[in-house]
């Protein structure tokens, strides 16, 4: 489905690992104030003042996390900054450095690294995030990409998922469920091309919800909106192993239970079309379906006034007591149960 | 070689992604000030106050940089936080917390993670450094390990790469080239143990090199020992990947060149009766043999006095002109041209 555009083939173990770490790193920038010193020593050495310092670490694993048969190694190394620049804008802070350690097995050339160091430096200008660090080895098979993310917050900005309250409104900025169709549009392509690889795939009707696949955004306006709006949520998190799963972690670690409305969840037109042409259920797909990189939070009623008219964020539902149970209520006005159906890496 | 002393096999696929992460992650604690929130949220919160924070990171990958053959889990958890937590040791910095990502294919039991968290634990006491955040996960093939050490200094006390002077004098913490001949010990056991599975080894002459390999310990003290001493190093870095190939990151960062003198490099009495039966020269495996995780540094000539009694530290040589080039001055004053030697992961 890739076309190999580029027929060189460089040999990563001709260059050597140091060789290899600073030809994929001699381009990577300094811009934030707080990095002293980034690639290049035993550590990196940052000055976050008097503001806290927030991590975020996650491991990406090729054949668990992502199919390298329809995404663009460009793509991944771009997505993979994404989704750990979004844990630290679900805790309110600001994305300042990455680290990137990757593994790769030898069939992966050095151009193949270069596309992949190519997203993650365009990533990390979009987010104006310096990248300070990591590690280049070999693995035994497939590619394994980890980031560590870090940013930096004033105390009183940090948002937790442990603070929300009974009556708080849900909020989830823009829409969900279109990166999971985005995947099965892919992956039903992908079989298509296996059985004849000159059928040309026609993907008009499928472009957002490839886009929100391929190429997602982390929602780094969000911090700004809601200090624009005088707005501190009481909890927040992000929606990257699905919603019920995300919402689920908010009522756990705060203690409370909650409401949805089905009629409220923010779906793409798209969405709704594509999933009629797969006949799945478009609910449970905005419900389970994950990697959206939207957020979700929690503010208190009153605030309610403030938000109303703002495009970006829909306020889904509401936080009750923790004895009230968790719900989604459907169109028809059926409460049922919400149940965790978020993906799992470990599953078979 | 490893028995498997407990048949008891619990499939990780069953606990689920964060059931999992729940069972490996309860016996963490939070010791370190600096840790403001720890795992369970986006990210973790920290609070460096006026100090810098230093980063590092590194991705171990089975059958790259470690073999289960004769590497018991508790060792390589262990082993793993020790090679994170050298790094922040050697910007003379102090360690605080690590992150820790496990990816592992489905042939390892919960048991078997038990281990290696076992090890991860008692690494993290033993250093002081709070587990903070990180992402558990399936593999294709083997166990994958990235962890992120942070740490703390006065900006002051920082030493980089990049500071040695001429005529300064190289100094090296402990005694260097055993966990290399460890590793040689441990592979010739491995493959008698193949040939003839009842053969028990005899490991009583080679217990130190044995320790040193998998169980290495990174050097904490000597930030403390340096600051008694009251000597400043100019540069320094840790012998993860062998000595010869870190003082020339220590010269080329610094410009200059360096002079190492053959008898003034310190050898365990093992290491050197081990190298005698294996038929190796001493001098090449003290040069080129990694995973010692000693530290490797410069200080001023006028600094010589305060350090020539303590028996932790060895002057091996002194830095010169960048164009005098670097060598090595064998015992029969014979000048060799240093070449980097070290461990490279990439190589086939």
């Amino acid at each position: 489905m890739i076309e190999d555009k580029n027929p060189q083939r460089t040999s990563i173990a001709q260059l050597g690992e140091f060789g290899l770490i600073d030809h994929l790193t001699k381009h990577f920038e300094i811009n934030q104030p707080s990095t002293l010193k980034g690639i290049g020593d035993d550590a990196a050495v940052l000055d976050f003042k008097d503001k806290k310092a927030v991590v975020s670490t996650d491991l990406l694993v090729e054949g668990v996390h992502f199919d390298l048969a329809y995404m663009p190694l460009k793509h991944l190394g771009y997505k993979a900054v994404v989704a750990n620049v979004s844990d630290i804008c679900a805790m309110n802070a600001k994305p300042t450095q990455i680290t990137v350690s990757i593994a790769v097995s030898n069939r992966f050339p050095l151009e193949a690294l270069e596309d992949l160091f190519a997203g993650i430096t365009h990533a990390a200008k979009e987010y104006n995030v310096d990248v300070i660090g990591g590690d280049t080895t070999s693995s035994q098979k497939g590619l394994i990409i980890s980031i560590t993310a870090l940013g930096e917050a004033n105390a009183a900005d940090i948002v937790y998922r442990s603070g929300a309250k009974e009556n708080d409104l849900l909020v989830v900025t823009g829409d969900i469920g279109a990166a999971y169709m985005g995947l099965q549009v892919l992956e039903r392509e992908k079989q298509v091309f296996q059985v004849n690889p000159n059928n040309q795939p026609d993907l008009d009707n499928y472009t957002y919800l490839i886009e929100r696949q391929l190429k997602p955004e982390a929602r780094k306006d969000i911090k700004d909106l809601l200090e624009k709006l005088e707005v501190k949520p009481t909890s927040m998190i992000d929606i990257s192993d699905g919603l019920s799963s995300e919402v689920m972690h908010l009522c756990k670690q705060s203690n409370v239970g909650c409401t949805i409305y089905e009629e409220k969840l923010p779906l793409d037109p798209q969405l709704i079309s594509v999933c009629e042409e797969f006949n799945i259920d478009s609910t449970t797909v905005a419900i389970n379906g994950g990697e959206d990189y939207e957020l979700l939070f929690t503010i208190a009623i009153e605030d309610f006034d403030k938000i109303k008219a703002n495009p970006n964020l829909t306020v889904i539902g509401h936080m009750n007591k923790e004895t009230e149970g968790k719900h989604l209520v459907t169109r028809a006005n059926q409460k049922i149960e919400l149940k965790a159906r978020g993906w799992n890496a470990l599953e078979e």
